[in-house]
């Protein structure tokens, strides 16, 4: 079997039937493309008649398809390709979901970048089209600092969650992969296609979907495992409970990847089916792109320190004094016999105790040995 | 050891040192709080002198007390009596927290209902006293929701959250339990002495400070571990880096009780706190109150039904039908031909699969078998 002919065989078979279904998918892992499609090609119903599959199958001309696509700048990654993300294997070992599964037969690309490097360390940014500002915003900043430390930012193009994730990176001049639910020939949606354009200069813009074919809500599907397998983890920023960002993310589980999510006001439509990945589907809670580096970079490499408010003088007080410096006035300045009742301790312990809370500037000794607290500090 | 003997030595110890003091609680849990009681008051230093702790005890006066309390409605509830919380018990077994720690030596409680009835099922809402009217709209919500469900919420009376738990509570006639960090018969903050007044008379106001003792900073940490261990469960809604909720919640965490949180905006700093329980301490994220039940709430209960968007028709068709669904113009209506070509689908089954979508009311047939998207779906 040529590395040609598998080629081709892949180009054929997948303008041949749905991206993702599990029938062919399955069968070409099993015994390769060349096999599978010379079979299909011969295939009859059980009157003899040649099968829909052998009959477009038999109308089809990948040849002629892979070198139009190649003189638009398009090529056909496919597996044993240097740049062939090793990663899209795990779709092979995984069960089909929502009746989609399967690595891709070859992935259709666009873009000036090594697929399987630019993958490398790479997070997909996904969630809601109708997003709100603050997601926009958030998903915007998790793009930003994923980029900033090099790591790479895909998404699907869409409104929304997916293209601030996109701009995001674009911003900081990092890496940006978009992954299509059609052609990447093609701008879905259309009002993104200068994006697209930029994302096809600078990063890359990737489909299963051969040149031409246009977006159906099942490609989205499909298209969504294709997002979840290529980056080590997939953040979801914003999510109603019946958004596609939600097949993603069941998609990032089911291989094993990093599933976080950002929380948002539980008062939030676009929020709540983050919430539920939370709650019951044991996404990460993540509030920012620091957090998810943590999470996804290798171990060591991005380790956060857990933010504290600043330490305040009486943080390292002991307990006694802790308790001595709670009996001392704010406003009236009293003596250490008074200070001694209300703190409920000895005096000679009580005297100790303030001598040291004024040497820690926490304390004032006025006239008479009357203690009161220091202002301003 | 009378049950008047143990009362009267408990009231003069709690008066004696800090609450939650380790060193007393445990003393007392070990040996009974009539012996520390007589040993304490003959202890002398190494001059002989009678200590500190002696001479406190000596001065005390804990009959008259428990009598001056009896008369202004406020009772001693101590270990044995009949509305003591078993629950309590739980802090004689586990580690101090910042250096308080044990059971309470009694509880002095102020309102008509049974201190151990009201807690059996009881959950804590907490947070910040600087909270955002969307965490006093979701603490309110909490707290209606857990009072119309039989359940007692549990809070320390302060501004923000913890006043919006009280008064969700009280507005659906719920019972609701305020722990304060001074004496039953103080209002502090001193605006809510309505609030207590009004907690008084439908529920419970509970300290194990001595009335007319005032509140200092380690009375709230002290205070924070009765909250978490008269309950089930802590709910903290908003808490900043630097919250007091989140010593409550780690009472929580160390009592094994369910600790729960409510996020918010990322963006909104009463809400990291929270974020961070969840992210870094297992904290169980909660939206609502009904959630809150169904983690507390003993099992089956109060089982949730996983929020769904409505179920739309083409939810339960075939991969097949869903394909050619796809493949059915919105705008223009198309021959079966025409959508065999854009599904990739034999004509045959093409008719077949647009006769089922006819009948389940998705396609319209219209001229010429010609067909669309029905409208208004």
């Amino acid at each position: 079997m040529s590395a040609t002919a598998d080629r081709v065989a892949r180009a054929a078979l997948c303008r041949l039937g749905e991206p993702g279904d599990p029938r062919l998918t399955g069968l070409v892992a099993e015994v390769g493309a060349p096999l599978v499609h010379d079979r299909l090609l011969i295939e009859t119903d059980e009157r003899g008649l040649a099968s829909d599959v052998a009959q477009r199958l038999s109308a089809l001309d990948p040849v002629s398809d892979l070198r139009r696509a190649a003189e638009r700048g398009i090529r056909f990654v496919v597996p044993g390709d240097e740049e062939w993300p090793a990663r899209l294997g795990d779709l092979d070992r995984a069960e089909p979901l929502a009746g989609r599964g399967g690595a891709p037969l070859g992935l259709w690309v666009r873009g000036p970048l090594h697929l399987a490097e630019t993958v490398e360390r790479a997070v997909a940014v996904v969630g809601s089209r109708s997003a709100t500002s603050y997601g926009g915003g958030v998903a915007g900043e998790i793009g930003a600092t994923l980029a900033k430390q090099g790591h790479t930012v895909v998404s699907g193009a869409a409104f929304g969650i997916d293209q601030s994730a996109h701009r995001g990176a674009l911003a900081m001049r990092g890496p940006t992969v978009a992954v299509l639910a059609c052609g990447v020939d093609r701008a879905y949606p259309s009002a993104h296609r200068q994006l697209l354009d930029y994302i096809a200069d600078t990063g890359l813009v990737v489909s299963e979907l051969a040149p031409g074919c246009a977006p159906t809500k099942l490609r989205f599907l499909s298209r969504n495992r294709i997002i979840a397998a290529l980056c080590g983890g997939t953040v979801v920023v914003e999510a109603a409970i019946r958004s596609g960002a939600l097949n993603t993310a069941s998609w990032a589980l089911r291989l094993n990847r990093t599933l976080m999510g950002v929380p948002g006001p539980v008062t939030s439509a676009p929020s709540a089916g983050v919430h539920q990945l939370i709650r019951a589907r044991d996404a990460l809670l993540v509030t920012n792109g620091e957090e998810v580096l943590e999470l996804v970079a290798p171990a060591g490499e991005h380790t956060l320190v857990e933010p504290r408010g600043p330490e305040r003088p009486h943080d390292r007080l002991s307990l006694l004094d802790q308790q001595v410096l709670d009996a001392v006035p704010v406003e009236q300045a009293a003596p250490p016999v008074s200070i001694a009742r209300t703190a409920g301790i000895a005096l000679p312990r009580v005297r100790d105790a303030l001598a040291r809370l004024v040497a820690a500037g926490l304390v004032e000794n006025g006239a008479d040995e009357r203690h009161r607290l220091r202002r301003g500090d």
